[in-house]
């Protein structure tokens, strides 16, 4: 299937939104998500963001009339809201990533999500978002590409390992922590004085 | 002991550089550090930089003369190469941190190095450095400060759990994957043309 990845724009976070909770129904959390398409506004598309995001399209001739999407129909046409056809893409896919450093090699990129809706997998999509996102970095002089995945996540550790991943918590025991709600606010409150 | 903590500038990237390559000889990994303070002037120190600094200073009466930090000490003096005494604090240690984000709870602070000095632990410097970095983070409406810790490593892992950080390889079965070298190369290859 023919498929595009570009840069999301401020206008996409509606949808990326919409990904993320039908990624976190997906894994029965969806009452972990709070953040608003608002909050991926400000927090995406202003002077120093703190994430970068990509977006994988598939032609509009893979939409159904009420917008959702399946995979290998024949051409129907999108209607939207207003009723007028839209001509062009619809959104299907996205990577969520943001530049880390380390102090030993410098410059990375992380990719914190990939998603692609169960109705388009298998059609390299996913592989075409990843990818993406190594070639931005690399671009960036990123010499590191990283990303987390829960042991239960089979599928996916597969998926990224075949791609030729390395397990650093397998291989070399690395653990990964957490400081959140009351106990960062009483962390922070221990912070010297300036 | 009196010190304090204060945002890293341009002109500490030596002694960062230092410590970075310290922390590294104390593990058995110098020949891994292929960053070099110019390297940290650039990536920290630019428009949109890749990470932030926090920099832990004791006054000057706890260095020897030839500029090696003893804890405990009496007043000393310190005389620099140009042979003016130099009035004011020592670097002792440093976190250096970055920003990154969930697509469920927003904007995290990311830790990637505490150091302190031998001479200087255990005198609460490196938890006055992590709470600064907490500070930091909750400031820029940051809700969790994350890192990552070497399983051998007990005696890191201890004081972090100590503190209320939560393990979540333990806990959640977290796993860390990283792409780097020719696998990164070859992935970053694979990405859809424009």
């Amino acid at each position: 299937m023919h498929f595009k990845v570009r840069a999301a724009a401020k206008e996409d976070c509606k949808e990326i939104s919409r990904m993320i909770m039908e990624l976190a129904v997906y894994e029965n959390m969806a009452d972990q998500v709070k953040t608003s398409h608002e909050d991926l506004k400000r927090d995406g598309f202003s002077p120093n963001p703190f994430y970068e995001c990509l977006i994988a399209e598939v032609p509009d001739e893979h939409k159904t009339k009420d917008g959702h999407c399946l995979a290998g129909r024949s051409t129907c046409g999108h209607v939207s809201v207003s009723g007028q056809r839209q001509p062009g893409y619809t959104v299907v896919g996205y990577a969520l990533y943001f530049y880390t450093y380390s102090t030993w090699k410098g410059r990375s990129v992380y990719m914190e999500d990939l998603y692609v809706m169960p109705d388009f997998r298998g059609k390299g999509i996913g592989t075409g978002l990843m990818a993406k996102v190594a070639q931005v970095g690399v671009e960036k002089q990123c010499v590191r590409l990283q990303l987390s995945v829960l042991e239960w996540n089979k599928p996916s550790l597969d998926f990224y390992i075949a791609k030729g991943a390395e397990d650093l918590t397998a291989k070399e025991g690395w653990h990964f922590l957490r400081f959140h709600g009351q106990t960062l606010d009483t962390l922070a409150k221990e912070a010297p004085k300036d």
